[in-house]
């Protein structure tokens, strides 16, 4: 018997081959576990394989099998925090279905083009998993032109499995819990609605907005929504736009825990004190939100990963081919940044 | 003429032989940019190739040349703000220097045992990237194992190319502050030391912190060291503990800002004034550290990504094989949690 190896050249299926006493393709065929084979065979080329501490070769066994037993994830870094729950969500119901995962960056706009431009993903992956991003028409189609399974977290498009959540109504659960506490002078801070990063949700968000405010019958002013680039200085900045006015108005909604956790920042170095000059609510429940103490909407960002990949694995094995549409639960989360009015306002 | 295809039938390298009027081996080494081919063919060649809209396949081009063009990246998930940080510094530099990223996550026992059981890289990648993790002999034996290069980012290993920052040294920083500052009681909030996600970290800063100790001519005490997991909701109960004494220490240094951020929850909680009641300093200055504004020592996470990819790069080049130890530099941010020991004190 030889002793398992170690070295450099890799063992062959042939190796296996001549040492089982069969051809190429039987081995293949045995350790696929396909049914052609009889128990002895099989039982054989096992044996020889162990012996040669014999590993396939993923790239040969792609050749045959048109497989690569890789997911495509496509991710905008500019959440780190999110980027990073639905990865790792993502990456357990991977792992669990045998699959690796390669992943990509389209978050700037450098990025974004280079991928769109060479396509590395191009026949290295049996599906595609995007996470928040939106699409122009040009990126779709070379995204549907894979041919491949493709769902998509926090968005929508045709051709996609999606997982996500109802982004409208939960903003409007986040204005109505101002509106609750008294608060008829609501500002709303946000993204930038035409960035390709978050265009989807700043939208849906900004709708929710909208709606809570109509249905309080609060006049709607254009000044109560204010943009800047997506983030936590983003948040700093639009807080101080909101600073610079006449007015400052009782309650702020921030599209994301981050936006919200800067526009903290602003107030906490203007001297106001939260929720007694203003009312804070955000979005996400990011894991810093409970130290900020920062009443937000939470969603399940890591069960939104995990979903997205066990649906592509589904898919893959030919147990779900419809088209799918998953929305998964928020929850209003009541914090020390909310408040009611207050008379001492300054 | 024909135009582009986007047809789900891949082109072959026989395809573009076929209409060249070449052989394949002649195609490939066309497109390699091999020197045995004359000018004229190599035109004839990528001439055919654009038209057919040739994508060489990786797997017959891995076949061939025995290069993935892949990096694998081990990352513990566990800290989703460095993780990220580091993926996104070594996804830029793979990007520039043409390679995709295999992400891994080895940061629960579980992973870790699936990981090292099945290496699932093996012959999928050229290189190994692995952060912020600790081995025992049999995973560096699996790992060196693999005759690829590796390159590890915080931590230290044989055979390993390594990009860091001078753990023990940065630490002293941090506690020499308080030190300045008039603090001499002193305590340290850190992970587990047996912990292997972040071990190497823990021990190296829990070195620091008694070395500025001993400078200072402070007595050490055991209980000057508190050790709960690794996180904000370590740092919440590590800071119970420390509150749960017959005495507060004047000052905090928290092994990590995530830790930190968990302290200062608690203190607020308990209605405790930072700094005038608590000086609490962190350390790697999270994006989250200056909405807090937590002192810290700042390390630089992204470009620790950045090089240590690119280091990788340039090995696989040719361009550097001698086993490399780069020290990146940290610097004392100095923002309202630390302030000198005041005599109101509860």
């Amino acid at each position: 018997l030889t002793t398992p190896s170690t070295a450099r050249r890799p063992v062959s299926i042939l190796d296996v081959a001549r040492r089982a006493g069969v051809s190429a393709s039987t081995v293949s065929r045995s350790l696929r576990g396909a049914h052609n084979v009889s128990e002895v065979t099989r039982h054989r080329v096992l044996q020889a394989a162990q012996e040669l501490a014999y590993v396939p070769s993923p790239a040969a066994s792609r050749l045959v099998t048109g497989l690569t037993r890789t997911i495509g994830v496509l991710v905008p870094f500019a959440s780190r925090w999110f980027f990073s729950e639905v990865v790792s969500g993502a990456e357990s119901a991977l792992r669990v279905g045998g699959y690796d995962m390669l992943l990509y960056n389209i978050g700037d706009r450098a990025s974004r083009r280079h991928f769109f431009e060479s396509l590395p993903l191009r026949r290295r992956v049996d599906a595609v998993l995007t996470v928040a991003s939106s699409f122009n028409e040009a990126e779709q189609a070379a995204l549907t032109g894979l041919g491949l399974p493709l769902t998509m977290i926090g968005g929508r498009a045709t051709g996609f499995h999606r997982v996500g959540i109802d982004e409208e109504s939960s903003a409007a659960t986040a204005v109505r819990h101002l509106v609750r506490l008294g608060h008829r002078e609501v500002a709303m801070i946000t993204g930038d609605p035409d960035d390709p990063v978050g265009r989807a949700t700043t939208r849906a968000r900004r709708a929710g907005f909208r709606r809570a405010l109509r249905e309080a019958g609060i006049e709607e002013h254009e000044q109560q929504i204010v943009s800047e680039p997506w983030g936590i200085s983003g948040g700093v900045r639009a807080m101080e736009h909101l600073l610079s006015r006449a007015r400052l108005p009782t309650a702020v909604f921030a599209e994301s825990d981050e936006m919200a956790f800067g526009a903290l920042q602003t107030l906490r170095r203007s001297g106001l004190a939260v929720p007694r000059h203003v009312s804070v609510i955000g979005f996400d429940d990011h894991e810093m939100a409970s130290a900020a103490d920062l009443t937000t909407i939470a969603q399940p960002v890591y069960r939104q990963g995990e979903f997205a990949a066990r649906m592509l694995v589904d898919v893959l094995a030919g147990q779900n081919s419809a088209a799918t549409d998953i929305v998964l639960p928020t929850r209003l989360v009541v914090r020390g940044s909310t408040g009611p009015v207050s008379e001492d306002r300054p």
